[in-house]
């Protein structure tokens, strides 16, 4: 478990290193990736030891039985989140853009809207896109620093097309870690404009000492409409397997996601399901754990030197990697200040636009990196904004 | 290349071995599997070491840039197929049983039908049936002991509702070869009826000698309707990695396919893309090459065992690994002969009505795995159909 390794990922084909100056015109001879979320650590030695046996029996023919998966998928909910899903109920799909892709496929219809309580995540809004669903943002509130919940405008904000609600929680990029009333809340909002509820819970393991993640099925009078999402891939750093997990009770809800899977000839890949399998044990728990405590020292070398800038605030984070900085007091255009990060600074971020209405006057840094590297960063961003000292 | 290694892969939830018992009855522990359409072998050394180099670094984050990717795939097509697509043609979808789904949900609305020549690869049908739409089957005559064309006939089948027509070129489960006059007879159909012509030619690489396959995309007058669908894994057994390409040269059809990938979030995994671009490769080929050698041993082993059992025919393969067993001659019910091989032999086969309308007298036989277990395996039909001598 050493953080600090660093290790070259230049020139392996990640997106995160590899494409940053195609995509930013950051060179990554000198650059700093803090955009993909990805992190530049390997998982646990448990998942590599899964990989290698694969790989020493060396035969990659259609993988079946998946029962010791679910079954770690199941142990995984219930002995880290106090949730205990019925293994029957778990679909895996190919990564968890195409499993909400599937769930806006299987539960709503063209034209019909999806809501979305924005800034959030952006590939949310990239596939209703795709998909030819409108999107009503529900606009998140500031208070003491934090996103909340605005019911009433949130309420009033609602057209009636609405058929779907796509939650992120935790939530990225503003790194809360809703509170059960908050969820309790949600939950009647669903039920009160007779909404499908997605709950994107993939950052669930990564929240910081203080908080709490409750999973959205633990919420009472929300199952006959809930799906949850879960994954192995942000926890453990495995995105590129694709693999994710939608969790539906509902009989109803969950015949019809599995008649759209079937119809899409959407099943499982080995790598997926075998990393995830050996991901979700004791030994990755360990790492996991070790992990955040590792991140959580980034988080706080990183906001403490954001803190010393002056103009530049960033949110403080109760989960996620991934740092939400609000440039509004540098009197900056936008412009400006994402050329401070990126031309001078050298750092590719993500622009707060693309997670919609809200995102405007902030960018997303991505920490989950070795703490040298964090702390390059934090000087480079000193440097970069000193006209403002 | 050692393809007579035995390699167990009992335990290792390999769906032919594994699930065996609970589809057939068939214990693994003494069973053999003929099934499922992947081999006993490892894939060449090349793959191998690839998937070793992305173990040793041990970074599994979002993988890009497939420029080297799409490039392999257009080698390997022009170099052993003499087709040269444009690698900006080429998509990767979750497999070609997603890609099939994918077509059918970018080109057909529900109600549509879609015509299958029969019999047919039996996931064409599941995945249509789960989608809602028609099949039209055109049955194939045999003439000379080989499924042929009678166009006459398939015209005479047509509906007026078929929007698509998706073939199987080489044909499994016949082992057909399409001559270029019978593609050109076939594209001549699909422009007749206007028909989208989803070619899936996974089994191109598997020809034995004497034959040779005729990409699709190299026939006259069809480009403005034609999808290819071809992939690594079934010439090189990596489909535990659900990867596969399709392939659009006409500007909308391409477009289309490519809005439907966005709104399912759809993209390529990392394993798929890396196995693939080492496969294809001139070691890749050697192996390939190889491979073929030695499944036209396992192929003319099995023939002529079977050719001994009175009763029973198999379809002389021009392509893929996959024995087509004509029954009929045996006088027995289809659960008696069925009863022969699984009970009396212990081997699992794909039962022919799978395959749609002219496969119910048949079983398939898959020979992909070492000679020796394939010898093995005639000598059981032999005594299990010894009360035919």
């Amino acid at each position: 478990m050493n953080f600090d390794e660093i290790i070259d990922r230049r020139g392996t084909r990640s997106v995160k290193w590899d494409a940053m100056e195609a995509v930013y015109g950051v060179s990554p001879e000198d650059g700093i990736p803090m955009w993909v979320a990805d992190m530049d650590f390997r998982p646990p030695t448990c998942v590599q030891q899964a990989l290698g046996a694969m790989l020493d029996h060396g035969i990659y023919g259609y993988r079946g039985d998946d029962a010791g998966y679910r079954a770690a998928v199941c142990r995984w909910m219930e002995t880290r989140h106090g949730w205990t899903p019925d293994p029957a109920h778990v679909f895996t799909t190919h990564g968890l853009v195409n499993g909400t892709a599937l769930c806006v496929d299987a539960f709503t219809a063209q034209g019909d809207a999806v809501a979305l309580m924005t800034p959030v995540y952006h590939a949310f809004a990239r596939v209703l896109r795709a998909a030819g669903r409108e999107i009503t943002e529900l606009e998140m509130p500031i208070e003491n620093g934090r996103y909340v919940l605005d019911i009433d405008r949130f309420d009033a904000a609602m057209t009636g097309r609405e058929r779907m609600l796509i939650l992120c929680s935790p939530h990225n990029p503003g790194g809360r870690v809703w509170t059960r009333d908050e969820l309790a809340a949600i939950a009647a909002f669903a039920r009160r404009h007779d909404l499908v509820l997605v709950s994107d819970e993939i950052h669930h393991d990564l929240v910081y000492p203080g908080h709490s993640h409750v999973p959205m099925a633990l919420i009472d009078g929300v199952a006959d409409r809930l799906v949850t999402m879960t994954a192995a891939s942000k926890t453990f750093n495995i995105a590129g397997a694709h693999s994710g997990c939608v969790t539906i009770a509902d009989d109803a809800l969950r015949a019809r996601f599995a008649g759209r899977m079937g119809a899409l000839g959407i099943s499982a890949n080995a790598f997926g399901l075998t990393m995830t399998e050996a991901a979700y044990s004791p030994e990755g728990a360990a790492w996991v754990d070790a992990l955040v405590e590792y991140l959580d020292g980034n988080r706080r070398l990183f906001d403490a030197a954001v803190a010393d800038i002056p103009g530049l605030s960033s949110m403080p984070l109760e989960a996620t990697y991934l740092a939400w900085v609000d440039f509004s007091g540098t009197g900056m255009t936008r412009s400006e200040f994402t050329a401070h990060v990126e031309r001078d600074a050298r750092i590719a971020v993500n622009h707060g636009p693309s997670f919609g209405k809200g995102g405007g006057d902030f960018l997303r840094f991505n920490f989950a990196t070795p703490r040298a590297r964090v702390a390059e960063a934090t000087e480079r961003l000193r440097a970069a904004f000193s006209d403002l000292q």
